[in-house]
């Protein structure tokens, strides 16, 4: 850092205001964190709070993040970028406190609304549920929602690769984003205009899907948004097992149905959360279809028909209803932490032949060989015709010591990854690497790690953006457990 | 070149065998150009051949690309990757004849089929006719049908984003790639693993869709597959005008609909291809529906609702099937440009609120303002609920002589390209840039050319893959007009 401490702050504080620049408080101290849950559970188990960073700035327009970059560039101040926070993998989290943090919060302006091309341009710190709700009002949905709706922002999903819970029919993020803008580390800024499809070279949007805050700042995004869909229809089956459920998914995906919710868990899973609705050991399968009425009408039917020749026993809408309703609570997870318990969750992905294989070995191994579980359960909930997710949650209870926390949180971890790994899975379906998958992200991008080495060197030779995040540096290992 | 051309030669034949690197004869010739009609018409009227380049090599594997690249970086000689030829840009014609071509065509093998997760594995030199072939004795479909279909192999679509025919049920060819292996100028070997979808960092395969060999040779491509449709329905529409006919795809777009064709031919293309079956002036409606029979029957009756409200008249399925049939036909084109008389395609797309308008404003500048014209007329045949395509094709009849040839063809795409841009569209849609484009690629891109910079920077630091092709060097300047 070459410039003093407090004339950074001063510097900043012309370029925005004083009451945009956050030194001390609340503000600071929330953001050198964000939802990983083991820095978490460790600070409740007696671990230091981790510092402040120099300071949290807020500014309001894209000029404002350019003119801050630039500074900050010019000063080689490390910068994270900072949206709602509720990154569950670390990548908001700031690697060292001498870093700036740019929240993007008060960019929470919807700026366009395209009817005739559906799509809405927005600042990227707007929150998911405020653009759903404002769409809702006009006729539109976004076909976006991820658990964390209420608390992600719209460029933290797209730096993140984010999947809604909806993603079997609208996509993931990636389908969705149809230009941006972003500022790179020197200030610079650059669009990517929207255009329904091009072909003019690499599709440059896919630079800033993923790069978790580690190339520059994204500051707006064009959306795709749908017409409210006129028909919908819910359904949830009974199935013996997983494997049954998962060959019932992959057949209907296969012949070509897209319903918009498809989400297969567990027994352990369908146990806590439809207490009476099947018999022990049983899977619950929850089904959505909605869009045109004749086609939710063909979907349905054709659903119905896969799923009880497959040997689902139907349930009724109730079951999808509840799921409905109850689907982003997310109160218990915080109480638990706060008491010193771990809990957290982990999404992977794979082929149809290999997912089935991955979740036995990673229940049975995990029970067996971690005597800190509590609990291990998962559910499938974005389908493809090339495979699926799983999503595990998992609670431990470790001794109250920040290192025997991290020895059972990495336990639990690495058997995840190196069972998904060695099925030839990938190791996240949509949370991203943030800091909790770094030590795996070499196995994973194997020889195409030198390609994200080389856009990280293009977009910010400096090293300067979310140091930490991401990328691996020399001296990452994988944890010892 | 640091090396003698002898001795460059010697050292290739020793790598792969002195019969797999060609020297004299029809294919250096010959893969000196791709299918851009303007070299091709300016050599039928009097335009020297182009020289052949050092030569051309034939790998076999991709350990051969290696080396042969390896070999070649060491001596800085520039590498031109070429595929099926059918490129109508010049993406594959070398810009310098000091350029060795590397010929993909011996790396034709079908590597693997993924039935479990519906995936093929194939060498990037397999013609995209045969994959379907071999599909389709197994019960799959690629889904993926350009009009170059027998001319193009899977690395040149991939390299240069193509879409298929049927694009609008199965996606582009960005949709369907879901792994792949490339070489850098290096002679790195770079894997990306498929996976049903991942959040591990930016997608890593959008580094190489639409690279059109400026960053590397691919080399092995895993593509989707499809089991074959359970069911077709066809129907072509006499629709009253362009606009009419838009407006009809834009609604059934919007409303969910995917109909694998929707293809929307104006008048003057319409009479050229469906004699008889309009009456004067009317465009011509096509329209196929795929997939499992409860789909195609609900999407078949909505379609037809849709398209006879919005004020189309059934016409039956004849002109969708004389299309099928003839669809691919373009013995005609090579007839023309060989007599001297330009004959080309340009695609672009825009939104639905401008697409109507850049197809007045083309064809009435272009017939107004181009007085060797002989004919224009376009379809739109690619949809998405933010908007279509446009496929212009055109005839002139400059004098024969080859500047005269260049000053009538850069009249006629100059006004496409700004007309476009002025819109607010994208100058291609599925072509690529090759050379045709580079004059427009900076008013295409805007302040993100720089990412596209950045990105061959990172790939290709020294300059050496494909010269000339997809990016603008600093004396590139719009024609004269």
């Amino acid at each position: 850092m070459s410039m003093e401490r407090e004339s950074l702050i001063r510097a900043l504080q012309s370029l925005v205001g004083k009451e945009r620049v956050y030194t001390e408080g609340i503000i600071p101290a929330k953001r050198a964190i964000d939802t990983w849950p083991l820095p978490t559970v460790q600070i409740a188990v007696g671990a230091p709070e981790p510092p402040p960073p120099i300071c949290v700035v807020r500014p309001r327009t894209t000029e404002e993040v350019s003119t801050i970059m630039s500074l900050l560039h010019r000063e080689r101040i490390p910068v994270i970028p900072y949206g709602g926070g509720s990154n569950v993998c670390g990548g908001a989290k700031a690697s060292t406190p001498d870093s700036v943090v740019i929240d993007l919060g008060s960019m929470n302006r919807i700026l366009s609304l395209d009817k005739a091309n559906l799509m809405v341009t927005v600042q990227a710190g707007l929150y998911q549920s405020q653009l759903e709700a404002w769409l809702n009002e006009r006729g539109y949905i976004s076909g976006h929602y991820p658990q964390s709706f209420d608390l992600a922002q719209v460029g933290g999903l797209v730096a993140t690769r984010s999947a809604g819970q909806f993603s079997t029919k609208y996509g993931c993020i990636e389908d969705l984003v149809m230009g941006l803008e972003a500022v790179l580390p020197t200030g610079e800024v650059v669009r990517i205009k929207p255009a329904p499809r091009k072909s003019t070279g690499p599709d440059l949007r896919h630079i800033w899907l993923g790069s978790e805050g580690t190339f520059g700042v994204i500051t707006e995004v064009t959306l795709k948004i749908f017409p409210k869909p006129a028909q919908r229809w819910l359904h949830a089956y009974a199935v013996p097992s997983m494997d049954v459920g998962l060959g019932i998914m992959q057949r209907f995906m296969q012949e070509g149905w897209r319903p918009a919710v498809a989400r297969l868990r567990d027994a352990v899973e369908t146990a806590r959360s439809h207490k009476g609705v099947v018999q022990e050991g049983e899977c619950i399968l929850l089904l959505l279809s909605e869009g045109p009425a004749g086609y939710v009408k063909a979907e349905s039917e054709a659903l119905h028909q896969i799923v009880t020749e497959g040997g689902g026993r139907p349930l009724g809408p109730k079951p999808v209803e509840d799921w409905l309703e109850h689907r982003n609570d997310v109160q218990e997870f915080y109480q638990y932490t706060a008491m010193g318990v771990i809990v957290d969750t982990v999404e992977v992905a794979a082929g149809w032949d290999q997912i089935g294989a991955i979740y036995t070995e990673v229940v049975q191994r995990v029970r067996k060989e971690v005597p800190e579980l509590v609990v291990i359960f998962a559910h499938s909930s974005h389908c493809y015709p090339q495979g699926t997710n799983l999503y595990f949650t998992f609670g431990a209870q470790p001794p109250r010591d920040p290192k025997a926390v991290e020895r059972v949180y990495w336990s639990i971890w690495s058997r995840i990854m190196e069972i998904t790994l060695t099925h030839g899975g990938t190791i996240s379906h949509h949370h991203g690497v943030g800091k909790v998958r770094i030590p795996w992200i070499a196995d994973e991008l194997g020889s195409s790690l030198t390609l994200l080495r080389r856009l990280k060197q293009a977009m910010d030779p400096d090293g300067l953006m979310n140091p930490g995040t991401l990328l691996p540096g020399p001296d990452v290992k994988k944890p010892q457990t």
